[in-house]
């Protein structure tokens, strides 16, 4: 037998009260990385938690083994259910909301879900370029802007911009519309003036695909698979915390009831029109175009950091823990 | 929109600190399971307080969901990749301590793991059957009787036993071996004594299937994936609650560190010799064959639906709710 292990403290009589803490014991025996013990620790304390306060049977035990496994089995290259499965429990806003705080008292864009529908095949676009190629879609002017929280423009952001086309899928998901080619995506960059701007079209709502296991879940539960309509975007640059976020459509029916609770007020937008002729002859559109502008502001990668740090300083105080911040995450301070 | 959503909360934004709540809410609205609804409250609240309490990065999160679907993908007709963490996360010996609860003290056999690899093939054989066909282990003859707590022998119960080869592999994972055919598995039936007996070969300790996800796990965790030697058993008869269970050879080396925690001191069998020659005669094997020699003890079904329940509502008091039992499960008692 391996004699580094004669140390471990003996793993048999377990019960429904032992078994979490011998758990605990061998998996932070030998292990070398302290962050990953903390995860596995808060992670076999909840999973035992939520078994003996479900007093969970073996057949329902049973039927999570086949939901988990239906669901990994439904993941292909362009559908990620795992992130279905999260989005609609709430866990993807949670995790980002944490991982970019934003000080939205001081004009921070928020964040919100990224959605499993991102893809890295856009392709980069000059500022002003058409992003869609629906003709069946309701042509939509879009002018933004990117500042910090002070109002300086803020220069070379890259940029990344996606949609449904006017059936409410995304190009992976049709892929022999547009000739297997990425549509109604694109990668901009904001110029010296903070500024960007495209022509897409007018986003509408859809259901999250729900063919799958998180459909037959929603379904079970009662509950819609539909997304009120949005435009994603993410704003990337050196220094700068990234933005995950989107855009809503005022007044949409699923305003208030998002599958995925994606939606905050400061980003519900008013679709409005070009009205002025000057504008209509500037972006090369006419009056009485859609129109939809937008200001976006980030926060310093450094801003972020120190909050993201504060905050996990906090949640770890009131779980009774020592901390300290390891590669700028928490893990318990054990002397 | 659907009117019967009017009603539900306006869920829109949702902050770290409220999105619990609300994912309840939309989850048991209209939901008419009152115990799917209590399942979903336990796992979101979980989920949610795992994540807010490691402060979970969005890459973290992003490898939980690689993790999650590489394990889906490793699952086939005969791997289940899902219970094999179910079992390094000690959560299988949980559900199996809480929905078949054993009154120990008074000389119920205990049980363990079932583990992935119970089939529904193995074939029907008399008692005295070989069940092995492996002519690299070592022979063992096995006597076994079943019986009451109060000691009276139960007739006509079902015994599933299955035990890998001497290599440390079950017929599913090497089904060339015996022409695709079941082997070292078997179905038998208690006489009229409550005996059954048969022979087999000595068991071998084995590692559980570590080349997928799970074996990566446990490599990053430094925990070995071995298992001591044992050979599983499951009862069933109607009137008498399943037992799901295994013996362990005393003296393994993994008999402390049971990747699986699986091992319980009244589960430890010493592996003896036959030595009476009436009784070598009896069984048709020679004085000084290997011998293991078991009682196992069932419960019946209505003692451990009481014991079940009983420990049901002490652990949903102690969570400060008032219960009540439906189908034998519990949920909140909500006026």
């Amino acid at each position: 037998m391996d004699p580094s292990l004669i140390s471990l403290p003996p793993l048999k009589n377990l019960t429904t009260e032992n078994i979490t803490h011998n758990v605990h014991l061998i998996n932070t025996h030998n292990n070398p990385e302290p962050r990953l013990s903390y995860i596995l620790e808060r992670l076999v304390t909840h999973l035992h938690d939520f078994a003996r306060e479900t007093r969970l049977s073996t057949a329902e035990w049973m039927a999570g083994i086949e939901f988990l496994t239906k669901t990994g089995q439904t993941c292909t290259d362009v559908r990620q259910e795992f992130i279905l499965l999260s989005d609609i429990l709430g866990l993807s806003l949670l995790v980002d909301s944490m991982d970019h705080p934003k000080p939205v008292e001081r004009g921070a864009t928020e964040g919100t879900v990224l959605g499993p529908f991102h893809t890295d095949e856009a392709l980069a676009m000059e500022s002003g370029a058409a992003i869609s190629h629906d003709e069946g879609g309701e042509p939509l002017l879009v002018v933004c802007s990117v500042r910090d929280m002070d109002g300086n423009p803020i220069a070379g952001i890259k940029v990344d911009i996606w949609e449904t086309d006017s059936t409410g899928h995304y190009d992976v998901q049709r892929p022999e519309v547009n000739g297997g080619q990425p549509d109604n995506r694109a990668i901009m960059t904001s110029d010296k003036d903070g500024r960007f701007h495209f022509k897409a079209i007018v986003p509408v709502s859809y259901p999250i695909p729900h063919d799958g296991p998180v459909g037959q879940l929603l379904l079970r539960l009662k509950r819609h698979p539909w997304r009120p309509a949005h435009m994603h975007f993410m704003f990337s640059g050196e220094g700068w915390d990234p933005l995950v976020t989107a855009l809503y459509v005022r007044g949409d029916p699923y305003e208030m009831t998002d599958a995925v609770f994606g939606v905050k007020d400061g980003l519900i937008v008013d679709i409005g029109e070009v009205t002025d002729e000057n504008m209509a002859r500037e972006y090369g559109v006419s009056v009485g175009h859609k129109l939809l502008v937008y200001k976006f502001v980030l926060v310093s990668e450094e801003e972020s950091r120190s909050l993201r740090e504060q905050r996990a300083r906090e949640a770890l105080e009131k779980l009774g823990r020592r901390v300290k911040i390891v590669d700028g995450l928490p893990v318990p301070d054990v002397d």
